[in-house]
């Protein structure tokens, strides 16, 4: 499968152009549709409307969508076949990539034919082949797989064919799941937007002049069209909280070396200071606990040496750290002194305090420490090599280097400031290391406040200070850093839809920063209107069961609040 | 607490006689006793000849020794005070400490005090104040404690009290444990030998001309004395396991970040590519569980945000992934091809290797993979900083940089080679990354040689090639490096004792280096008459529960095999 890289025959604009139409003659000639009108900026309906999907199609997406594990409780009981979930979902997510280009590699033949070995396993062993026999997910285009090139937004990856899958693929192919699209991501992998040289830009299903968020942007815009009941992203500093917030989705950002990373193609590669991690996105909360649990109840550890010995707990999935979840208190983080959340952000902190307090909970404020301190540290990290190792992936094919996610601004080459590295990286090891003991000392210090006799259980903040924005605008990972850096467990969980009636611009405050002010400019609730708003749920490093669990427990208290309201 | 730094105003050799003639007058007047004859080399019934100590002291000493838990239980049901075992182990502590130069932090009336403190708790409460209530623990001299100094081999210390205790410190002080001296370790660290330019030079008790190992060697020869139940050391690159051997004790290195480091003093700090860690080290193999369990169970990952929040997992020491303990099936490492084990070493892995066949377990050869690349990636990644953290800690007071632990080569200033770290360290962290993962894939494979249907459930090694050597002459990690680079969780556990009659020299073999030719050439049974022979067993990472349980095993099965042999 190993061919001379491409590069070194063709320029890389050529080279981007022919891969690009390769991928356009990838998709079924018969789930060609239409492309949407300029004009058209919501395009969630179009998988329901064009009229490429049976009804049944339909039905099983809108189960798969409502809640994922209902569609693997169907394929494990045979009540709907792999080929007939798969065959459904890669129409949608073929409809889903003519609308906001989300996808990178499409493989519907050999997809099926997965479909149809994992029904014929279960013809023959009268069983599911295992925790997500026949399930349709969908990849990040980090996610090696066996004789597909891994692109990941560098025009120099080009030709390069995997000779094997990574240890999560092998997991989920052992696991019975259906590996059946990837999904695009920014040049670098360090944007919170999706656009590159290669495949694009990906655009938001909600309002195509906006960002789905990124880098696992590719995802959320998929996600959001009901293109694919379950995606794999990764997040070193919000990548899946981002677009998932941006896109209405509930995902799991896992701490580090939870979940088996191993094989996978990566940007700054060896940097472990602070490690990317993956996790689910999905419409459905059922996601989180179904794809964590499958995975880890797998042993990835036997797998990737770097994953940690810790089998899945079912007591801390019952909150036993928590009060069993009765009576629990959380806070919230209204502000966190680097840049205000706008209007709806507030309302949906707002929504969930009272759901909390009229489920029994407590609810107080949370006390920002360090936010700055632990932002700047953290990405004086993720430059330390000064760089290089995105101007190397450029230079292997001549491609410029993306310099703004704007649609108006034309890439040029720029020389990134050159961070040194000898001794640094050590010394802010030794600064970050100070950050996360003061702020585990300054979260059990809330012990005095909660009521509860413990502290505070879990913080809740935005993801993100805005909803989707338009292209080229989105440079705030202020919300996200903190749970990278101090490496909490954290979920994004949707809470409601921006209302201009209801998020009324406010008058200005005293500004924390420039980009504070510049953020506070930006909010016009007409611009923003229908827009997911989601939330973030901060936990303790390592405590995906309690923060899968405490995320079930917002989530039902949101219903049961909406409900009556 | 906090006095300007004394190295502003003294010269470092001023300072550090002063601070060596402090120490001496710590030691209460009537315990001083008579220092060795220079002859006399064996100095391991001191305590029990020398007449300071009591019957009842004696006792208890001898119950520590052989069984830590026991002592525990004593505590725990005041079947003895901790006054009363505190008392005899100051004793003895002090009087190892006028044999071999191990310890540096001594203070005994703050000790008593804290004993004292803690019988009262029991008589108050009617209970034991936690697991390890009463028990007198000895700590390396890089555990802060509150008031105390924190020399840790380096003149530019002194004079600089601590504000407060380090996270381990404090979580056995609630355990009920009583700190009450603490060990000497070499300049820097990073030696496995022990000797520097404030406190001087440890020796080995079994023989004074010979070192004690490092840098726990301070613990070591402590432990070895019976000047302490229980020690705690650390092990960055064999530093509790060098030890144990070179002083027949039992020890674990935990995996990275299983046990709290937080606040305590260290070299390279911030290198977080090859963590240290610390680990329990003791003449008793109960020690291992008691430790590790006592400080897992008081969950210490809520006061160091690096601790692996990981509960102690019962199911894991009942070696519930290793067929219950039963038809276990090892294999032993014989020769790792860097360094050829001396005969003692040879016969004490034949010994386990009958002993766990009598037993009936199985016993097959460990293939080694790699171990020089493993070893020079490790060592590489230590230096990264071109030796720059030790440079700035000898300019602080200008004490030169100690280059050689013989005791015949003078200190002189160096410049040692300068690592450019610029990217390297990122490139490291991708080669040890694949080194990681071609092991774990390579241990896996043995499955297929096993019989028991899983893979080798853990390898028997040498800690170190040979048992204890003269001053100056251990350089050898090759066969600890493994653990911390791989994070294996390995013990080490005492088997033999150098027996000049059955460890006859072996003709020579086909050098693997040269190392390896020296090594070969230094062994003559003569010189190492009665020496310990210790090996290490090397579990899986993170996989402490079974390591403990394991060692048990194989510890056991020795003991019935000693028996009947």
């Amino acid at each position: 499968m190993v061919q001379p890289p491409a590069t070194l025959l063709e320029d890389w604009q050529t080279l981007c152009a022919r891969r690009k139409a390769a991928q356009a003659d990838s998709i079924p000639p018969a789930w060609v549709i239409e492309p949407p009108q300029e004009s058209q900026l919501n395009v969630l309906l179009v998988p329901e409307t064009c009229g490429l999907l049976s009804a049944r199609e339909l039905e099983l997406i809108e189960i798969g969508t409502r809640d994922v594990s209902l569609l693997v409780g169907m394929l494990a009981t045979r009540k709907c076949t792999s080929i007939e979930a798969t065959t459904a979902y890669a129409k949608s997510a073929v409809i889903a990539h003519q609308m906001t280009n989300c996808l990178t590699e499409i493989f519907v033949d050999r997809a099926l034919q997965r479909a149809r070995d994992v029904d014929e396993y279960f013809e023959l062993h009268g069983k599911p082949m295992g925790a997500l026999h026949g399930l349709p997910v969908s990849l990040k285009d980090q996610f090696t797989m066996k004789g597909l090139e891994t692109i990941m937004g560098y025009a120099c990856n080009i030709g390069k064919f995997a000779e094997e899958d990574c240890v999560l693929v092998e997991m989920l192919y052992e696991l019975g799941a259906v590996p059946f699209v990837r999904t695009n991501v920014p040049q670098t992998l360090m944007w919170g937007e999706t656009h590159n040289n290669v495949f694009g830009r990906t655009t938001n299903p909600y309002n195509r002049k906006l960002t789905p968020g990124g880098s696992s942007g590719g995802e959320g815009a998929l996600l959001a069209m009901r293109g694919s009941p379950l995606g794999v992203g990764t997040d070193i500093d919000g990548s899946l909280r981002i677009p998932s917030a941006f896109c209405g989705l509930y995902t799991l950002r896992p701490s580090y070396e939870r979940l088996p990373y191993h094989g996978a193609a990566n940007a700054l590669t060896g940097q472990e200071s602070i490690s990317s991690v993956l996790g689910p996105m999905s419409t459905s909360l059922s996601s989180l606990k179904l794809f964590t649990k499958a995975l880890v109840d797998a042993r990835p550890w036997e797998r990737d040496p770097l994953v940690i010995r810790k089998p899945w707990n079912d007591q801390e999935y019952g909150l036993v750290d928590h009060g069993g979840g009765k009576d629990m208190c959380f806070a919230i983080l209204w502000d966190n002194k680097v840049v205000k959340p706008h209007p709806p952000l507030k309302r949906a902190m707002e929504m969930v305090k009272h759901a909390l307090e009229h489920a029994g909970h407590r609810v107080i404020d949370w006390e920002p420490l360090n936010h700055l301190d632990i932002y700047r540290n953290a990405q004086t990290i993720l430059v330390a090599d000064g760089g290089e190792d995105y101007r190397k992936d450029c230079a292997a094919s001549g491609e410029p280097l993306i310099t703004s996610m704007s649609p108006d601004v034309d890439p040029h080459p720029i020389d990134l400031e050159v961070t040194l590295v000898k001794t640094l990286l050590w010394q802010l090891h030794k600064e970050k290391r100070a950050l996360r003991k003061a702020y585990l000392d300054h979260w059990n210090a809330t012990k005095s406040r909660t009521g509860t006799g413990r502290p505070v259980d879990a913080i809740i903040s935005p993801a993100v200070a805005y909803t989707a924005v338009p292209h080229g605008l989105n440079y705030d990972s202020f919300y996200t850093t903190l749970g990278n850096a101090m490496d909490y467990a954290c979920s994004v969980f949707p809470v409601t839809f921006v209302d201009p009636a209801l998020d009324v611009p406010q008058p200005p405050h005293e500004f924390h920063n420039h980009e504070d002010e510049a953020f506070y400019k930006l909010y016009h609730p007409d611009l923003f209107p229908g827009l997911p708003v989601a939330l973030q749920l901060i936990g303790r490093t390592l405590e995906e069961e309690a923060v899968i669990a405490m995320t079930e427990v917002v989530d039902a208290a949101l219903g049961k609040y909406k409900e009556e309201n």
